[in-house]
């Protein structure tokens, strides 16, 4: 599958797909993922150092393929306590609108940078490929993740990015167009209303770099995956069609938001952690956002609205849920894992042929 | 080229290929791209019926290939006197700036939507093809145009405009994703923030309509046709590729700010005319939006605009101009119209063997 090989080459994979990291659904789906011939990815940020060597060895006993661990690189911001009570006074009207109390302990965020210590779980796992979102982490940690034999990603949203990520030590680049969802990766630029779409992103980054180019964003079936190759990637990342799989697991209010969702239905906010991402517009994006001013910077705008969330989802509702998605959410399919892989395959190659008809 | 008849065969044009409708560059443009087998289009929400007749028969002096003529059909905004007067007032200090009496008599805006009197134009002049940007006009002037022999085209921003112009008469529809430049032809939502990026909206318009789907947005070398025909799409639609063209004959402010500009240097922005269109961010995107609460409906915000753009221009430069780009804007070359229409066709047959080597 794929015009060329650099990045299967790289990482040793069957095949040029990576199943992109996420923190929504369950770790089986990189299991299943890494054992079909892609790449498959645990969203790191989330978990703690015990949760790591555990689903990395929980990947080992199903399959001897590659995998990749990923975490954020984001520089924590300063402690901000007026922003912060402003934010939970913004919240307030929401807390009461569920009966929950405001002055209830909430627990702190887990969106930690990597570190020191996760470092030492990369060495001590020694995963073939491990990515970061928002930038690169510092150059003695990456090199520590280097010597630990990894292959190193990171997401550029513009060519600058793309530049500075393969300048920096990135092995390849992930082009993250504007239709991915989740956070965007941007770490140059602070602009959400200048990120670059996929079909625009793409071709420019492949000019602009040597290493290899891996397309993001609103690709979802084979037809996407034939057209990114056309624009120069190497690979792609899949995300959101990932999410109705059955190893996903998503919760009933996400996968329910998921199957019901227009081409038209997500935006850019920053009101669920304070850094933009894409997900699905719900009432906490309409009534605060989709940007909001007063959202605190990332990740603390994620803990006053975990209360919110249990709360809503328990009345089945995803009011304060970031329900990340692409824009190519409709596109997603309710199959196992390895038969979306499979299709994934069979629909690049039909697709391909048809343009050679 | 491309993997399907179904444009060329509807509009009878050598190459599934429309240069894009346009109000800056220079009909030059739609008779170099008529002639080089592709849809040459003049943008004529902005001329007057004798221009519309000129143009048109300037076009038929040098091909017999088609030409499509474009329209705006939006229902124009009821008068809101006081918000023009706000909108002068906030441009008021720019006046002074640049020297100019705000109370010195302004042209009134060309934009207007079709009507009657481009009907009669349209059926003494009988273009092979008629698209429309902001929906379609009304039935009974829809249904003068097609009894002249004319074939409808008009843009879609989402799956629900799709659908909505297939069963209201459009013959093929344009598949507009985020990345394009110039006005989005929104019309059955106004929000912005949920426009769609090219790679995730043209397979999904091509899963609900019938009819030949033209993509449109980011695309500007062979690759970005080659991916186009792989998500579905019969069809392209390249604008500001063409800018750089001899015969656009662009102005020396815009053609630098073109030439200057990266990857992320566009927004959408509606303080040129009051509808939300992607250009290059210059003073006025800058400090009053790129969205602006305060810019009056469209196309009210353009015209006092125009003394600040003819001033400015003056002394080189494009604080007040509508710098109206795509996001592959730095994939455009300077070269004739005719040579970059070969070349294209060329990539896209090195693209598409590309993929199958």
């Amino acid at each position: 599958m794929g015009p060329s090989s650099r990045f299967t080459d790289l990482v040793g994979t069957a095949l040029p797909l990576i199943q992109a990291p996420m923190i929504g659904p369950k770790p089986e789906l990189a299991r299943a993922a890494s054992a079909a011939g892609a790449l498959g990815s645990l969203g790191c940020a989330s978990m703690t150092a015990d949760q790591v060597r555990a689903e990395a060895a929980a990947i080992r006993a199903v399959t001897d393929g590659p995998f990749n661990l990923n975490f954020f690189a984001h520089k924590p911001a300063p402690e901000d306590a007026a922003r912060a009570q402003a934010w939970q006074a913004r919240l307030a009207p929401y807390y009461a609108d569920l009966g929950l109390d405001p002055a209830a302990p909430i627990a702190v965020t887990n969106r930690a940078p990597f570190d020191e210590a996760m470092c030492a779980v990369v060495e001590e796992v020694r995963p073939r490929v491990v990515s970061f979102h928002f930038g690169l982490p510092d150059p003695a940690l990456l090199r520590r993740v280097k010597a630990a034999g990894a292959v190193v990603l990171s997401s550029a949203t513009t060519v600058a990015e793309a530049v500075w990520l393969e300048d920096n030590g990135a092995d390849a680049v992930i082009a993250q167009g504007a239709e991915a969802g989740g956070h965007r990766g941007m770490f140059l630029t602070d602009d959400p209303a200048r990120q670059v779409g996929t079909f625009a992103l793409v071709p420019q980054v492949a000019d602009a770099v040597r290493v290899p180019v891996i397309a993001a964003g609103g690709i979802a079936d084979g037809r996407g995956i034939a057209a990114a190759f056309a624009l120069g990637a190497d690979a792609v990342q899949i995300g959101t069609a990932f999410l109705l799989t059955a190893e996903a697991g998503l919760s009933p209010v996400y996968k329910a938001a998921l199957k019901g969702a227009a081409s038209d239905a997500t935006a850019l906010t920053n009101v669920f952690t304070g850094r933009p991402a894409r997900g699905i517009l719900n009432r906490l994006m309409r009534e605060e956002g989709p940007l909001s001013l007063r959202a605190p910077a990332f990740p603390t705008a994620a803990p006053p609205l975990g209360p919110l969330k249990a709360a809503a989802e328990a009345r089945g509702s995803g009011d304060f849920t970031a329900l990340w998605s692409g824009q190519a959410g409709p596109l997603a399919r309710e199959m196992a894992t390895a038969d979306l892989i499979a299709a994934l395959v069979e629909e690049t190659r039909a697709a391909t042929k048809r343009l050679t008809a």
